[in-house]
């Protein structure tokens, strides 16, 4: 099978490159670097050390063999996504390259901007190409469980069946994402729904929770290492409480803390991208997964770093609670269907209250780095405060 | 009441300012002169005789009183429109300066992308620029009652409780739109919902049907007419049905004819957005109305344009079915329900039924515009061969 990754230099795309090299699959692959800018741009930057895009690729050929066709360029750019498209003609095609980061999104009006217009632009010239050169490839593309807010009933995989004054029908979950980065992916999943039904392409839209962890199989101690980032804007909240037990400072939980997401370790994220190219959506098919596997509170999320820490380290570790500069629902109900993919085969192999101690490890090693970036760890990117054009 | 109107220039944009004027408001007045150029790209124009934006509002003022102040610019760019409101201070912004063509988003890639593009990066600068400079002001935002679609289940007006596996919510009744441009009216309707989470702004959202007509109670024979459309872009069915009767074509009915939407006419339509704009939306309120009052098929439509033009033109009016270039159900359940705008007091004023008439006199007396165009009346817009980066 050959498979076009866009946005292969990024935390999941590089690992997913490993896994289909490794698999014997062909890999194309497509970036335009802009996730490395933007987060030298806020002085930060990957723990790991990640290698520059051509000499990574040299690296992960030595190790797995197979050969890496790498264009750089942006999606968002019409004349470049058909051509790569064109010239390759790929079975499937997995889109991660997309602004990926909430808190950025939300620092003012020119990044609201860049991340509602590249994320929607580069969608959608992805759909036409596809349609005018490779309408029977399978596209997997990657949104979030954060389309769907917190609402306080079950969250179905997409679709659901809903009566109404008496009369039923089936329809799309109504969403309700808490920031523009989030509301990104559900004008994207809107328009692949429209995709879908306008030429028939073949789309899995993967609701995907938050993904934690340095490592998978492929991903030892070998200089394939993926980004690992801990700064406020570009890592998750268990990245910045590994980072935080490991350079003695506390923890810090968003508001009171009760705020619940779903979690997956990159190990079982990069299983599910597999499962989902080799056993694709049908013809003419629109189909929703959420993927993930557990699901935590943050405070949950801070007490196992702290258990783990504390242990690893030997050090005692404190959890203390910042306002939170987000908007979110501190305390809700939360359970959403997470079927369909164990449906299709997927037994997890990881957990986040045991990975929680590899990633210590991987942070204590890379301590240096981290303590480089320590300043940048605390929040100060505030929803409501998001700057506008006069800032 | 100071009430700023982005597409000021447009069908309702100027006849909204009329009324407003006449009323003793004061009037800010935005627009790009966007769909002029758009229009006569397409070798297209209004039949109905418009002057120039700057004869027009002062032929305006001639008539009404009251002042103009007009800006000419795009919404979409950041630093024009804090200008325009900062310096302004507006009460209310009518936003409706926005690509409105479904066809037009579907000729091809770059026209989707424009309207998505432009729609939403104008939408998202107001925001900004609300909460910036004028917090307390109220928006009334133009969407359509097309950003629903046909679901087969009566449709509330924006929100209504879900029960789903035995727990209740109340959240956006879920939205399946049938052109890039009404998409695009989606995307917008979940930015302003967060932006009103966000920053508490005050915002009406119109799910506004279609709108038929030619006169309001300003627009008479004066030279202060509003634009009026007939070419398969930029004109509704009635509008082309009206022109193929009075230029002695058959009818041409998309499909099989039974496709159901609802429609206002133009003198309603400028009652409804007033009133909206004198009982605001409250501190911190998001509402969604659904603008409408009768709802009809095509082929109903049809029918009444034959009816009122044979009798008007004293000629056979032929009916004929041409294949639908649109995707949309010719045959579906139908019922929104539209009970806010009467509590607030609408009554409405007119039906189409006997408007029709009216609207084909004017054809009539404007029949020499409209054989310039009548090449452009035919479908040639076909949804799913949009046309691709290639073409």
């Amino acid at each position: 099978m050959k498979v076009a990754i866009l946005g292969i230099d990024g935390y999941i795309g590089w690992a997913l490159a490993l896994r289909l090299l490794r698999n014997g699959h062909e890999v194309v692959g497509v970036d335009s670097l802009y996730t490395r800018k933007r987060v030298e741009e806020v002085h930060s930057g990957s723990i790991t050390p990640i290698l520059d895009i051509n000499k990574r690729i040299d690296e992960a050929s030595k190790f797995f063999g197979g050969k890496i066709n790498y264009y750089q360029g942006d999606v968002n750019d019409p004349e470049f996504i058909y051509h790569v498209i064109g010239k390759e003609l790929p079975d499937s095609i997995v889109h991660l390259a997309e602004q990926r980061s909430a808190p950025y999104s939300m620092i003012g009006l020119r990044q609201a901007r860049e991340t509602l217009i590249q994320n929607m632009g580069g969608t959608i010239n992805l759909v036409y190409a596809m349609k005018d050169l490779v309408p029977k490839a399978h596209l997997l593309k990657l949104g979030t469980m954060g389309e769907y807010g917190t609402p306080n009933i079950d969250i179905p995989e997409g679709f659901f069946e809903i009566e109404y004054n008496g009369r039923k029908d089936t329809l799309p979950f109504p969403k309700f994402a808490g920031s523009w980065y989030h509301w990104s992916k559900v004008h994207d999943s809107n328009n692949l729904m429209f995709a879908n039904r306008l030429w028939g392409l073949r789309i899995t839209d993967v609701m995907q929770g938050v993904v934690y962890g340095t490592r998978t199989k492929e991903i030892s101690d070998s200089g394939l290492y993926t980004r690992f980032d801990i700064d406020e804007v570009w890592g998750t909240a268990l990245n910045r409480f590994c980072v935080q037990a490991v350079l003695g400072m506390p923890i810090t939980a968003y508001g009171r803390g009760d705020q619940r997401r779903g979690f997956l370790s990159l190990e079982d994220s990069i299983a599910c991208l597999m499962l989902g190219l080799e056993k694709p959506a049908g013809e003419n098919e629109y189909r929703v997964y959420n993927q993930f596997d557990e699901h935590y509170s943050i405070n949950e999320i801070a007490e196992f770093v702290k258990d783990g820490g504390e242990k690893i380290l030997n050090k005692e570790i404190e959890i203390s609670h910042v306002p939170n500069p987000r908007l979110e629902k501190e305390q809700h109900y939360y359970n959403p269907e997470h079927k369909k993919l164990r449906e299709l085969g997927y037994k997890p192999a990881r957990n986040l209250r045991e990975d929680v101690n590899d990633i210590i490890s991987d942070v204590q090693k890379f301590s240096e780095n981290a303590r480089k970036y320590r300043d940048r760890v605390a929040p100060k990117t505030i929803w409501r405060e998001s700057a506008g054009f006069l800032n």
